[in-house]
């Protein structure tokens, strides 16, 4: 192994002072001549000499990581974002420690302890669905723990003073709406998320707001909460498609809407034809299924770059910054226009 | 804000020494009395005293972080070995950081020493697939970066002296053509991942064997190169299904599984009646789509629980660990034995 080099070697052999060598290796060589730097550069490579990003954290108090926490990393919009945004920091300097909050707010909380113990420079948070009133208190604590900036991601939860980005998601249940309307269906019926979740009380807005601009009065009895999971809605989508007779169906999530196509495969009725659905998500199996489900897909590369733009801002935006979706059209619509 | 309480001062409320704050912070509290060492967090819980990971670490030369580094983030069986991992890492008080290597060996390398600069404990490591004899070099390269402990996970590619811990693809591809045996299918068609990938290697080794063993003669033109992925394979299902009318599959994952489905649909053929189905991994959605896809699913918990073992093992253990895969039953194939 021999013996560890150390900054002064490397000054030593490129001829230079400690303090050059130390300015090039943390990216503030501005001032050091081209050729000197590199010669610095190229006796670091030679003897594989690292910045010590401990030593440097405890000088600059930074360590050039980034804490994410979300509720579940296994599921695929999670995985888009924290994908997304490892690449885009990697390209900072900056690595990305992440947790997983589940859907708990204690855990939640010890999470945020565990990431600000580990001197991340920043966190950027999804709060779990599940943030309830009774709740405050514990989110008071967190917000006195959090004691680096940060982003929240994806929920309009206020600490006061907080920088938080969020999809639009009343826009996207109106595209939603208006698409299955502007191909001629007038009873649609929706199946929403949790109804204390703010992006399923958003899209059922989106939802109401095109019913009106299209003079269609609301109908509540076509409402049916769902619960933004795969399983325990059948019995529900039996109700809309076979009792009801209804023929288009927006569910405000793609997993719900995957059930969806298993009662219609086993009612023997054809999505695209006997049943028109549109999802929200944009899942990768959306474009895998047959028919591929028309679904509104949220632009995931726009929201991290908002999301490290507001990270590092000097403070926090004033107002949420609001990303917008776009519809993604496959073939579970049909255009009953002519009928 | 108040004051900055120091380690000194919690010493003083607890009225014990410094040193005995620190051995019980740093859990080496194992000779001091419980109930001191409760009143020592006590005082520390008070006055929201932490640890500063980033003093431990520069005295300790630990961070308490574990980089890990996979191919593909998003890919649903990466996601599912993070969570896992993230879960049981931070039961023991460590965090991940993760790097999304993609599938070049470039990025492989720069990744794996942007995770030693950051002075990750250990290193949990999924080389991408595309590692052949021209990257040789690069691989020397990486080994003598890496100067912590480290575990090589779901690939063969030994560093000399190194843990490793891979699924059981020899046996997978056995218990998946086995079950089309047993259910009276003599004529399977594989599509396999590419060539120079070990565990499709390892998964085709396993069709052979489970031939062998039934006494069926291999038969080289059903053997279909794929690419692991849900595109690109259409044509070469087509064949198999169309022009050689074969009407059992293996799919050595699960997403080129779907794209069987897709033809079919197509084709106007019901998966599990005119075609009998396998996939590999055992994808979420495999149990969402109708019928159910019968897949080998690889055991995660097993392999993390493994993984973590090896990571603080004192030596590499001699022989890889070897992860069972179980065989999912579900609704894709048909039993034609009786015809």
């Amino acid at each position: 192994m021999g013996k560890k080099i150390t900054i002064r070697d490397i000054a030593a052999e490129a001829g230079v002072s400690i303090t050059a060598v130390s300015f090039v290796l943390n990216g503030k060589g501005g001032s050091i001549n081209k050729k000197t730097a590199q010669r610095i550069l190229d006796v670091c490579e030679k003897h594989n000499y690292k910045r010590n990003y401990i030593a440097i954290a405890l000088k600059n108090k930074s360590t050039h990581v980034v804490g994410i926490l979300v509720p579940d990393i296994e599921n695929g919009y999670y995985s888009r974002i924290i994908k997304c945004l490892e690449g885009k920091l990697h390209d900072l300097g900056y690595s990305l420690i992440i947790a997983n909050s589940g859907y708990d707010i204690h855990d939640f909380k010890e999470n945020i302890e565990n990431l600000i113990e580990k001197q991340v420079d920043y966190c950027i948070i999804v709060p779990p669905s599940k943030v309830s009133l009774e709740s405050k208190k514990t989110l008071r604590d967190i917000r006195d723990i959090l004691n680096v900036p940060y982003v929240i991601l994806d929920r309009k939860l206020d600490f006061g003073n907080t920088s938080i980005v969020i999809n639009n998601d009343v826009n996207g249940g109106y595209i939603a709406t208006k698409y299955l309307l502007d191909n001629g269906h007038k009873e649609i019926a929706c199946i929403t998320g949790p109804n204390s979740v703010s992006s399923s009380s958003d899209r059922l807005k989106g939802y109401k707001k095109a019913l009106e601009d299209n003079n269609i009065e609301f109908d509540p009895s076509l409402i049916y909460e769902g619960n933004y999971e795969f399983d325990g809605i059948e019995e529900k989508v039996r109700d809309i498609i076979i009792n009801k007779g209804i023929k288009a169906i927006f569910a405000f999530n793609d997993l719900m809407a995957y059930a969806v196509y298993k009662v219609c495969t086993e009612q023997k009725l054809v999505i695209g034809k006997d049943i028109s659905i549109v999802g929200f998500d944009d899942n990768q199996f959306s474009s895998l299924i047959t028919p591929g489900l028309t679904s509104v897909r949220q632009n995931i590369e726009l929201l991290c770059d908002s999301t490290i733009k507001s990270m590092f801002a000097t403070k926090a935006f004033g107002e949420p910054t609001i990303i917008e979706p776009t519809l993604i059209v496959r073939g579970s619509v049909k255009n009953v226009s002519s009928n």
